[in-house]
């Protein structure tokens, strides 16, 4: 047998043990502010390995808050530390970093769920459970793949850096902590639910707010008030049309063919009013803007507050109580390596290698961290791991564990080709 | 002087007490769960006047929760009185319930108030705050028309119940408490906010909940999800068309024709999602439903049903997925009494007396306690009262202090002839 035959012989003969990893990271519910249980696990793994531990609470370092790139509105990252952890290579091959993130978004409807979100339950080779696909199977997948080289002795000449960040919900502190503290690489890979397609261009995305004001009334007398609520459906009708335009420029672009939405807008939060029967007063709607790999942040916003400042011209009420647009909280850089660059050839190779077929490879929906890797770290990005987007944020998220099992194989197998063997492997 | 005369000239001269004590009470906040503070306030003065003073916890008698018309899911009333106060009479004469509540609604957006809610800010013969039509300025007309009678020694022969309740916007247990406990009479004034106008007939409102289930998918593909937020929007739309269609019925009402809606459906409340990139599952609507007085609840609950079941029966979404609709915490009851009652036509002759001009009667846009008093206790009732519904419920929320000293004149007045000066004072 070849080297990638015994590696890909040991990771089919250790799904069982990849199972048991993913239901103990589930079943630590690492929503924002929360994550340092499920860190807990992987670091424990990491150190199983031999790999050499770097833990630190993304704080420490002053300069990260410093960042123009900072967009966080967090304060407290005590007990919740990012995580890199390396198998140093033999030296003279390229380095590369697998980074995933271990923070995962609220559960939202719990009765919405078939069984509880964080159970880990297991059916017809799924695992269910809040973060399954998005991302701790793709974790897990790049932790059997450094198992894979270890176990069989293998040994690189290039690093691996594998990197367990929080933050990526809410715009990617955590990536942006380890670029600061110096890891970069001559690629990156991240696995987040690509459905075993690759992303070589990623979609940025930032968190806004939209704060709309009417005017209180008793509810007896509604038509003495105005209801932010009724405003706020015509803002969203503004939004929807930014969307549809944005998204009409972008539809030729080859990576996106297969895309209904390329860049949505979505409004992702509602509160309005306080009390059944008053007029309410104020709706505050938060969302997430998506931007094109083929512009800059700047841009995007620019034409977002276009529209809000059009809206607040032209609009009767706006001219006396302007909407407030606010940029807060989460922002992910989007991203793109060239479509002939060597780490895309390398994945699709072994892609093809593994699956028997060509690979997909399109742009992706959402942001991920690859923005802040490629932008501020100069480390080319392929977005590429198991699950589906569709299942991400959702009730009844699941992962399908043969996915997780396919993306180690190609992942360790890239390992090889991409780090290159060490002289005593060969 | 005529003994109205001596009373009228004595109210005349005590405005700046009656402006000291509606201070004191706008700044206690008495939000729901927090009216003790204010009550005291109201206590310590029904103390002074030589009130029999009946203070206590609604929940003391059990059968308040269990009574049919205790709509609130309150649970706790420790330190937050319901009070009775009794002028008794000396017998022979008619009674009176003058009710007022001491509950305030929740300020709003405190950037929308040019004073704070609570400072009870004084500016050119207004004061203003969160409750100082809603109506902490009608409590202080009662207890300066009890005082003007206490203080120029006039005695009546039927008893004066000043009560001071809890609970009103949220439904009424504090009135049906009152009830319960025994306090009944021949007439009742409440001094909501008619801006002087007398209220015979008052519109009923129910509090509904409205939970409209989408389909929650990651922000970057919004279109593999179904935005309840949009849903709600559309609901919004039926139950529109349904507040339309009640009130085409109404407005041909002789007591309705001044009110642009006459019995409106407000959505106060939108709760929809918790995080901006995610298509928010879970879409909450609070809302009052006006219901006439001249329809049952039963019915107008009814109607409101009939569309939401249309809706789960018709959209192809809400066939799988069914709107949920809750009738939750509180209700108010209409109610009317005829319209040649004794007690409209008193305080007619009295506003005449003072105001020199006919009164406007109208019917109420907005529930109060008197279907509580009437359908419940067998009280007639009219409401009239200083301070204006389109400044209850809303930011910069004032009274004007010269309505205030009108309104206590006319009840004084009222008071004189319904419940007839004792002998001796003739």
């Amino acid at each position: 047998m070849t080297k990638k035959e015994i590696i890909k012989t040991w990771i089919e003969n250790h799904e069982q043990e990849a199972i048991t990893l993913l239901k103990k990271l589930v079943q630590q519910p690492s929503i924002r502010g929360n994550e340092g249980k499920a860190q807990a696990i992987v670091v424990e793994k990491c150190r199983e390995l031999g790999l050499e531990i770097d833990l630190w609470e993304i704080d420490e370092d002053p300069n990260v808050k410093e960042h123009p790139s900072f967009h966080c509105d967090r304060t407290d990252f005590a007990g919740n530390p990012n995580l890199v952890a390396i198998l140093k290579g033999k030296g003279g091959g390229k380095s590369i970093i697998l980074n995933g993130h271990i923070d995962v978004v609220p559960e939202g409807n719990v009765d919405d769920w078939n069984a509880h979100p964080y159970s880990g339950f297991e059916e017809n080779g799924r695992i269910y459970g809040r973060g399954t696909t998005d991302m701790k199977g793709g974790n897990v997948a790049l932790l059997v793949a450094i198992e894979a080289l270890i176990k069989n002795n293998i040994t690189l000449k290039g690093d691996v850096i594998f990197e367990s960040v929080i933050e990526e919900e809410s715009g990617g502190a955590g990536t942006l902590a380890t670029v600061l503290r110096g890891y970069t690489a001559d690629g990156a890979i991240i696995p987040e639910p690509t459905g075993l397609k690759l992303f070589p261009h990623q979609q940025g995305s930032l968190w806004f707010r939209l704060n709309i004001k009417g005017k209180s009334a008793h509810g007896g007398t509604r038509y003495e008030g105005v209801s932010s609520l009724d405003l706020a459906y015509y803002v969203m009708q503004s939004v929807k049309q930014l969307e549809k335009k944005r998204n009409e420029l972008i539809l030729n672009e080859p990576l996106y063919s297969n895309i209904p939405i390329p860049i949505p807008i979505n409004i992702g939060l509602c509160k309005s009013g306080n009390w059944p029967s008053s007029v309410p007063d104020l709706t505050v709607l938060e969302g997430r803007f998506g931007v094109s790999p083929y512009e800059s942040v700047d841009e995007a916003i620019q034409q977002f507050e276009s529209v809000i400042a059009e809206l607040n011209a032209t609009h009767e009420w706006f001219q006396q109580k302007p909407i407030e647009l606010e940029w807060f909280g989460a922002r992910w850089l989007p991203g793109k390596i060239e479509n002939d660059h060597e780490l895309l050839q390398c994945i699709s190779e072994n892609y093809t290698y593994i699956e028997k077929k060509d690979p997909i490879i399109e742009a992706s929906p959402w942001g991920t961290d690859g923005g802040i890797l490629s932008n501020i770290g100069g480390t080319p990005v392929i977005v590429f791991g198991p699950g589906t987007t569709s299942k991400a944020h959702d009730s009844n998220e699941y992962i399908e564990v043969d996915a997780i099992m396919k993306s180690a194989e190609v992942i360790a197998m890239t390992l090889v080709d991409w780090c290159e063997m060490a002289e005593e492997n060969i």
